[in-house]
């Protein structure tokens, strides 16, 4: 708890950023979330029970933005229809509880591709299910755990990003120090039909943001 | 037509590979086809008056794969509907002249991102919708004139192959030397789950596939 408060308030003091709060200690998710200034990111309730027992009182009292991970006691399941159902308790269970539709992230939660082959197929299918059942959902993913224990893990985010965003995913968890992806994000975002003009693409090269490429256009 | 029967006659004693050929001649693609040793791949008739009625006597002899663009003598539709209807008279048209299903690849024709913000998506849902019409339907585009006009284009004709990828594109017109997107390529598929164990991502990575990366794992 005092670590907790040490950084939200250390960050806070020193750069204007609303912070993700992230603990599997419940009273230290509370602690954070009483001295962080603005609107929070909880970061994540899930369905076991003791979790969702623990934190949706500190939701209901600071009202911070949710992180909703599609598991439960029995961990988390192996179909895209069953992470549905747990996206569907999670996104009635919270809303019933008076959080807002719109501050709700919904994780799907992916399994690294070296564990199994379709994990990722899955994970999509589940996202595209969740999105037709819930339009307007918002959705977030960490993008790392996918390579874990592969090589050349940044080469396997990267890929992974531009299919999460092909899917229609919101948010990720990533390092926004890296070139290489943020490169990727941009070039995508342009694709994808959300950059007119591609202004914000043009205004990135010009910045450099591709130099790692080393071979000018 | 004399240039189309050296460069075929010339491609085909070196290598051992089967040729897509390409030509705006219909009397230069009969000569190639006339010459190459196996199935050729036509690339490409669409429904342009002169186009078909030029072309259909010659795939029906010689009887190639057939790439189908989807554009017709008032161009190429705007709209990812109107694509579709393009790609169901040509797939419609040739399966009626007696070519297979599985002979068919369908391009539903990408333009250059800095033309229009919205037409990669329009491509992409074009894609789409001719899949759920036509289950099975193979498809193909170029990839690079997405990036026309633009600097960094490789960074961007990679990030458009896996969006490509990601909403199950068959085959690409690309550059099978250009070693970032070869990579992006196996690390796709293989986050697609069609690269069972990891194997052909990392066959590739100790044959030193991503050194490119510079950055060892």
């Amino acid at each position: 708890m005092a670590c907790m408060e040490w950084a939200v308030r250390t960050i806070q003091d020193a750069l204007d950023v609303r912070l993700s709060i992230d603990s599997p200690n419940p009273a230290a998710l509370r602690r954070g979330l009483e001295v962080h200034r603005g609107r929070a990111l909880l970061d994540s309730i899930n369905l076991e029970h003791d979790r969702w027992a623990g934190l949706l009182p500190v939701i209901k009292e600071f009202r911070p933005e949710v992180v909703a991970l599609c598991m439960d006691d029995t961990g988390i399941p192996a179909t895209a229809q069953g992470r549905l159902e747990l996206a569907a308790r999670l996104i009635d269970g919270l809303t019933d509880a008076g959080v807002p539709f719109a501050d709700i992230l919904v994780d799907p939660l992916v399994f690294p591709i070296a564990t199994d082959s379709r994990c990722v197929a899955v994970f999509l299918e589940a996202l595209d299910l969740i999105k037709a059942r819930y339009p307007g959902i918002r959705t977030i993913c960490g993008l790392s755990n996918v390579s874990f224990g592969l090589p050349y893990r940044a080469q396997i985010n990267q890929a992974f990003l531009v299919l999460c965003l092909a899917h229609g995913m919101d948010a990720f968890i990533l390092d926004p120090l890296d070139r290489r992806l943020m490169a990727q994000l941009a070039t995508a975002e342009m694709l994808l039909g959300h950059d007119e003009f591609c202004r914000r693409y043009l205004t990135a090269a010009r910045a450099g943001a591709f130099d790692f490429l080393h071979v000018r256009p």
